[in-house]
Formats: C-alpha cells, sequence, structure tokens
C-alpha cells in the first residue's frame, strides 16, 4: 500500500488513468474523486475507481495522504486557495499539467508549511477526454516529467517517482521552465498549428470542406487527431505558457515564410535540401524509440 | 488477363505496390521496369515484381499497352517526350502524380494521336521510398482520383478504372484543377506545415533538439513521420502546384497570426471557440470512415 487515501480533484482522461493504476496495482486504501459535475462523478461510480465521490473540494483532501490535481491548469490557483487549510500535515500535493511553472506560480504560494508540492507532468494522452476515456496502460513507457523546487521534500519526490513508476512510466526530473521551454517546441507548437490548419479548413465553403473530409487520409487526417484534443485544456496551455509559444512559434513562421518565398519563387533546392534534413529527424526519432 | 504489356517508368514505393497488385490478380502478362538507378531494377528483379528490367526509357515502353509513369512530377514532361514516338497506337498511358494539371500540361502536348492519357492519383502512400517499401494492400480501402480531360477515350478511362477497382481503391473522377485545390488543402498544405516545424526544430541547438525528440511523442512525432516524405516527390509537388497552395498557405497564415495574437493578449475565449470547432471536424473525419 502506497497512499492511504488520495483525492483527485478532476478525474477525467489522466485522473482516470492514474485511478485505474493505483485500483490496479492496490497503491491506495481509499480513492476519492471530485469534480463539479455530477455526471463525471457518477461515471467514476460506475466505472468502479473511485471509492468516494464528492463536488466539494475542502471535503475531499480531508485527511488524504496524496492529492492529485488534474484539471486544467487555468483553475489550479483557485483551487489551491480552497484546499491549501485542509491539507492533512505531511501531504503531497502533486499535479499532472502540461505547463509547470505557472502551476508552482499558481499552487505553492497558498500550500502551507509542511505540505510537499511535486509537480508532473505525464507525457501520455489521446483526444479523448473524460473519466471513460482513461485506462490504466495510458503511462506504460512513457515519459514522466517531475519539476520539483530547489528545498522540495526528497521522500515525497521518492514517493510521487514510484507511483509513476508504477504506472510504467520512465522518469525525468527537469526544472520547471526548462519543462515549459521544450514542451513548447514538442507539444505546444504542433497542437497550435494542427488548431489553425482545422480550423483554416473549417472556415471554407462547406462543399470544398466535405471534400477535404472525404480525402483527409493524405495528410489532413493526421492534424484532426491531434486538434481534437480538449478545448478547456489547450486554452489554458496556452495562456499559462505564452511566451516560450511565442518564442518558438516566431521562430515557425519565419521558416515558414522563407518556405513560401521558396516556393513562390520557384526555388526546388531550398526545398529539396529543407526536406533532406528533416527526413534525417524522422530517424532520429525512430533512433530514440519515440516513432 | 487485364494488360498483355505495363511499362513502369519509375517504380517507387507507388509504382511497385501497383506492380505487385497485377502480380497477385494476374493482372498483366508481362511487366517490364523502367528506372534510371541500377540498385532499383535489381531490387525489382530480386522481388519478382517485374519480369523484365531496363534503364533505357524507349525500349520500356515498346509494345506495351499500359505505360505507367510513377516518377516525381517534375521529370514527367521529359519522359513524355521520351516515350512519346515509341508508343504503340492504342496504347494508355497513365501516372500516379499527386498534381494533376501541372502533369497533363507536361505529357499530354507531346502524346501522338491514338494514345490515351488517364491521369490518376491514388491518395496511399507511407514515409518509406523505394521499389522494396512497397505492398499490394497499400491502395486498399484509399481513394483514387482520375482526371481525364473531356474527350478522353472512355474505354481507356474505364481500363485504368478497373485497374484501381482490383487494387482496392475507391473512385473519383475529377477535374485537374479541383484536384489540385482540394489536395492543397488536405496534403500539400499538411506536409508543408509539418517540413517547416521539423526544420525549425532542427535548427535548434543541439541540446535541445536531442530533448525534442526524446520528448516528440507529445506531438512533434506525428510531424517527424510526415515530413520524412520523399524530398525530390514533394520539391516538385510544390513546384508544379504552386498557385494552390499559395493560396491556402496565405489563409493559415492568416489565421496563425490570429491566434498569436490571442495568445499574446491573452484572449482565451477565442482560442477555446476555435477549438471547439476544430474537435467537430474530427468527428466529421470519424463520421466519414477516414479516421
Amino acid at each position: 500500500m502506497m497512499f492511504e487515501r488520495v483525492a483527485f480533484i478532476g478525474i477525467g482522461l489522466i485522473g482516470s488513468s492514474m485511478a485505474r493504476v493505483m485500483k490496479r496495482d492496490g497503491l491506495a486504501n481509499t480513492i476519492v474523486a471530485c469534480a463539479r459535475r455530477k455526471e463525471t462523478l457518477d461515471a467514476c461510480v460506475k466505472l468502479g475507481i473511485a471509492d468516494e465521490v464528492t463536488s466539494d473540494y475542502t471535503a475531499s483532501v480531508k485527511n488524504a495522504d496524496l492529492v492529485v490535481i488534474a484539471t486544467p491548469v487555468g483553475t489550479n490557483e483557485e483551487i489551491a486557495k480552497i484546499i491549501a487549510p485542509h491539507l492533512k500535515p505531511g501531504a503531497i500535493v502533486t499535479d499532472v499539467g502540461s505547463v509547470k511553472q505557472a502551476v508552482i506560480n499558481a499552487v505553492a504560494p497558498h500550500l502551507p508549511q509542511g505540505v510537499h508540492f511535486v509537480p508532473a507532468h505525464p507525457l501520455a494522452g489521446t483526444e479523448h477526454s473524460g473519466p471513460e476515456a482513461g485506462f490504466p496502460e495510458l503511462f506504460q513507457g512513457r515519459w514522466c516529467i517531475l519539476t520539483p523546487e530547489p528545498g522540495c521534500d526528497a521522500a515525497a519526490v521518492e514517493k510521487v517517482k514510484a507511483f509513476w513508476l508504477k504506472a510504467g512510466s520512465k522518469i525525468e526530473i527537469m526544472q520547471a521552465e526548462h519543462h515549459d521551454k521544450v514542451l513548447a517546441i514538442t507539444s505546444h507548437l504542433p497542437h497550435l498549428i494542427a488548431f489553425t490548419i482545422v480550423g483554416t479548413a473549417d472556415d471554407l465553403a462547406e462543399d470544398l470542406k466535405q471534400e477535404v473530409i472525404q480525402y483527409s487520409a493524405s495528410g489532413f487526417r493526421d492534424f484532426t487527431r491531434i486538434a481534437a484534443s480538449d478545448p478547456v485544456m489547450w486554452r489554458d496551455i496556452f495562456m499559462n505558457n505564452r511566451e516560450a509559444v511565442l518564442e518558438i512559434l516566431q521562430r515557425f513562421t519565419e521558416d515558414l515564410t522563407a518556405l513560401q518565398r521558396a516556393i513562390r519563387r520557384g526555388d526546388g533546392d531550398s526545398l529539396q535540401t529543407l526536406f533532406a534534413r528533416t527526413r534525417a529527424i524522422r530517424r532520429s526519432v525512430i533512433d530514440a524509440k519515440q516513432a
């Protein structure tokens, strides 16, 4: 038994997958699911992934030795304020947000002395949302990045790490700011671009749009999958990793402008040179066993 | 037996997959593979997908009742000029290029009276190239778009259509210019964007680049697969569908600029509204059984 009482605040794809891991491996004596919507709580009961459910944040964290904040990151400050006075001394608070510095800034100042905050980001997900979408293998073989602040309790970090190892993840410890920079490139920019191109297609005249959907397998389809990710979660990511996203976006648009110019001028050599380089990167991704 | 003698000019992923279908279903008495590189021809012999091989374009088409041009589209005019005087009267010439109007402009004027040109574009592929990469199921359940010009011999169109049906494709007949517009959106723009973002990542400092590869599963990975497609083939696509690509690219960059502005100004509502719309498009793609 790893934890006596675990509270999930927010229990969608990620939270419910974590709860499933805990149930599967017997890692928690009691799992409490806290969500605002009654349908979410009903689903948790039906799925058997929570022992208790409540829509009351303060009640949910009472006596919990682990609190998992698994809501869109924009809600985290409010949640931290509400739960802080009710946290058990020695409790561990963790999260699963896709941005880390903003979450630390939002949560850490509100937590009382003796409560340990261990921010985490499992690099796993699907385009589906809600507790029904979760499954315990979601984290298998995937990275989980922890970004504890200097001075964070080592035993608390170890405990969170132990959970993610049980979930099958590979662990990396990183500074929050660096995490946000890397993820802006590997995740946030790709999502932003996918949202954009699918939005561009959505603005087409209806006939043409239907054809684009019909022939989407030729490339567009892959973008629609990415652009189907949870709208509120992604709104909050962009609002909370603004600088890093805008910086890499600026580089991207410069590069796109250069390509646009090459196409307009009929400069095939520049295109071919770039395309040969990008093909080599694919090889690196395969070599890193990330393909 | 559908064809007596079929000549493939260029026999990479697409050509070799077509040859495999013909071998599997006994659709051709003799298959001739023509390629410039000796290794390609040796591979065809070794794979058993061609009965004869040659690097001589004119020899390859002699007595062929079907000639398949399956090289990057930038080579098509030169090939048409070379083979035209050697084509058998009544022969069908087809191609597999990802752009159609430019191919028609490059090929049709050179073909003699009595030779029938039936342009085709199978919407199928992988990021791999070369005859070894082909497989006969590549076209199964995928669209193949034919763009014959008005006045094209109906029997020739039916014959090409019959081959693609045997390959398992769904057929659509379309005007070449319209094809190019639709494909600019569904295929060419997504590829251009993927090439760009992977190129942007390739320009990062080495340490950061390694991390981007390590954590690529969070979104970037999907772009590397698209950006690993054949460099010469894609150079030629952009060079030969310039106007349609530039037009949709212009719309895309406008939309991206609007998103960039929303992020900079902290306008979360605009982001969320867009992301909800793009999620709906995914549903349409799934409903169209293209997911």
